[in-house]
């Protein structure tokens, strides 16, 4: 008998976790484990906004994959998956292709544009080292040029992030703290600097509570931050957004526009043929795609009800590292042959950061707030890190004040 | 009798060194000094490769004005001149106007295109804090955005230098030592990246002897830099250059131009009415400008010729300041009644660097090279600072290895 090839494609939270689970748990020799990425790196997503901002350098972000995997017991192969080929049980490859007896899917996110016009083309997405990295390059360079022109472009300093939900709150905390920075690096007046965030819901960071969302809102306008909510973005130009609210238009010149506002799940998944909405195939309970019983999927493509409201739960790093447990769990069951179980997500609380030392939080019942919820938030970015790669990598990337 | 007035326009090496020495000479009360500059900041104009390549912060190549001047002695206006009303011994600010009785014209060099076409709308410039961050940051783009470009463009990795005089192999030599920089940081093969240095002159560094300019030709082509001499630019567009040698074009694509190949004096001096030549008014022995004898010009927009070659001396730092100690004393002299002394440019010698820890230099007929070469350019840098700020100013802003 023929060991076993499990194939993981991404090395995103959930197919990184799943890889360094099956590594702890199984036996040698008991299969074969292929990791696929596009980049040799693995990185945290949900710190981009950091490094978009450019509060933090974008390689405390990324973690070699490398420095991580067990050669002995995962086997890591660096190119970019085209299609899967389901019903041949193979992965198509740009530079090869590799076949599977089980495969894990975790190809992560896309930014959903919800057919907004020009939002494709003219927009910055928040979505990988590469993107982010540019988003930072992008600002600097409009505050460098800013000076050097005849006549002041004020859209040079005019800076739109579309979406209040938690990446784009999260961004707006990090440009608050940068503003004024890069005011001081380019001899610039704080005054002449724009940053609205647009979002066409009545609030930002819906599904926290009111309370919190207020802490949030009154402290990012304190740092000049201004917000246009009930207001949608009708079109992205090159050189400004064209809003929308209670139907009256307004234009708004800028040369830089994040959007923040949706994400998706991959779409190669619909061009391999699987059933998906937005991207995101509705899992059964054991993390299984439907009708592909050796097909697993977890992270941002898997789509699962939360029973309580029968709404999707949102896509997060915390949910996504869940379904590894179970991921890994069922592999090994289905190789050894063993019983499968469901996932049950449980939710650990959120925490949503406002820049430095500044944050709100829900754990349990408790709000958070300010100090206690950043110094919160950081004890989940060096947990994750922990749970990861043990103690070492928390001392090599995780966010502490050792002096 | 009423006080004196000078007016000092430009705080560039000639009038803000004249600034400084009038301050030290001048008695309490003998003249009103007003120094007009458009930026609150002098900088170091011989250092600007190093900021626009990324090398140097370009903090450290600018010093708060308030910080050298006595403002018991000299009065700043941060302002920008538009026009000089020679016959009316007034100067027409953007924001108000000077009368002087004695006029220090100080207002340095802009690029000098030559007419070829769309240089001077598609190519960057160094020569001053705006422009040069603007080309670091513009740089640092290029290489943030090739790894996002679904079809790679190799032109956002092509860099042209025009020129190989001084200040062209100077920013060469310090790209050279950049590029691996920004390869790494954004995850790039140095194999992909070009940086051609394109000169109309058979050779680079005109002017110096045969076995100095060998010598940093092999070490910018160790450095993987490309020399296309004996090469004329025919057109810069906005994706690239039009080469031409022998009769011969030749196309290539490229996001980034930077034109060091010819400076000219500042268009104001043409606008106001003076004979010049490109921008540069051929002075009187005493630095006064022909016909005006209250009015005296330094630094880049003074014409002087090398009796012994006939030609003009090339505008540089040094003959810059030495002008000013001769246009101190000149005005000094009129004021008090004295005799007017003749300017003498004194080489002390030339080191031009080629990124760290390189340079060659002569010194007499002694030819420097490398380390010596380097070091030889740090103290001629310090030295500078010594000059206009003493000890102190050595400290807070010169090129020293104090650990």
């Amino acid at each position: 008998m023929s060991t076993p090839k499990i194939v993981i494609l991404g090395a995103g939270y959930g197919g990184m976790m799943t890889a360094t689970r099956l590594q702890k748990q199984m036996g040698a020799n008991e299969a074969e484990v292929t990791l696929v990425n596009k980049h040799n790196y693995h990185y945290q997503t949900t710190w981009l906004h950091e490094p978009a901002a450019g509060t933090l350098h974008h390689d405390r972000t990324r973690i070699a994959i490398e420095d991580v995997i067990d050669k002995n017991k995962v086997k890591f192969v660096q190119d970019t998956v085209v299609e899967i080929k389901k019903d041949e049980q193979k992965v198509i490859l740009k530079n090869g292709e590799l076949t599977y007896d089980y495969l894990v899917i975790g190809l992560g996110f896309e930014p959903e544009t919800f057919g907004i016009k020009g939002l494709k083309e003219n927009a910055f997405s928040i979505r990988s080292v590469n993107s982010v990295r540019k988003i930072r390059e992008h600002i600097e360079y409009q505050f460098a040029s800013y000076n050097n022109d005849k006549e002041k472009q004020e859209e040079r300093l005019t800076f739109i992030v579309g979406g209040a939900g938690f990446s784009g709150i999260e961004f707006i905390g990090e440009l608050a703290d940068r503003v004024p920075e890069l005011c001081h690096e380019f001899d610039i007046d704080r005054e002449k600097v724009r940053v609205i965030n647009v979002e066409a819901a009545p609030t930002i960071l819906p599904g926290f509570d009111q309370e919190l969302v207020d802490y949030a809102k009154t402290l990012l306008e304190s740092k000049g931050i201004e917000f246009k909510l009930g207001t949608m973005i009708k079109e992205c130009k090159e050189d400004g957004v064209v809003l929308s609210k209670d139907d009256q238009l307004e234009e708004i010149k800028a040369n830089t526009v994040v959007w923040t506002g949706g994400v998706r799940g991959n779409s190669i998944l619909e061009k391999s043929g699987f059933e998906a909405m937005r991207g995101r195939i509705k899992v059964e309970k054991d993390l299984r795609a439907p009708g592909f019983d050796n097909v697993f999927v977890v992270g941002d493509c898997a789509l699962i009800i939360n029973e309580e409201i029968d709404r999707p739960y949102p896509p997060t790093a915390q949910i996504a590292i869940q379904q590894s447990y179970t991921c890994s769990h069922n592999l090994l069951a289905l190789i050894r042959g063993g019983h499968l179980e469901s996932f049950n997500y449980s939710s650990k609380g959120t925490v949503a950061s406002l820049g430095k030392g500044e944050a709100i939080g829900k754990v349990g019942n408790k709000h958070l707030y300010g100090g206690t919820a950043s110094a919160m938030k950081k004890i989940i970015d060096n947990r994750y890190l922990f749970l990861l790669g043990g103690p070492s990598l928390v001392l090599k990337k995780g966010k502490l004040k050792l002096f």
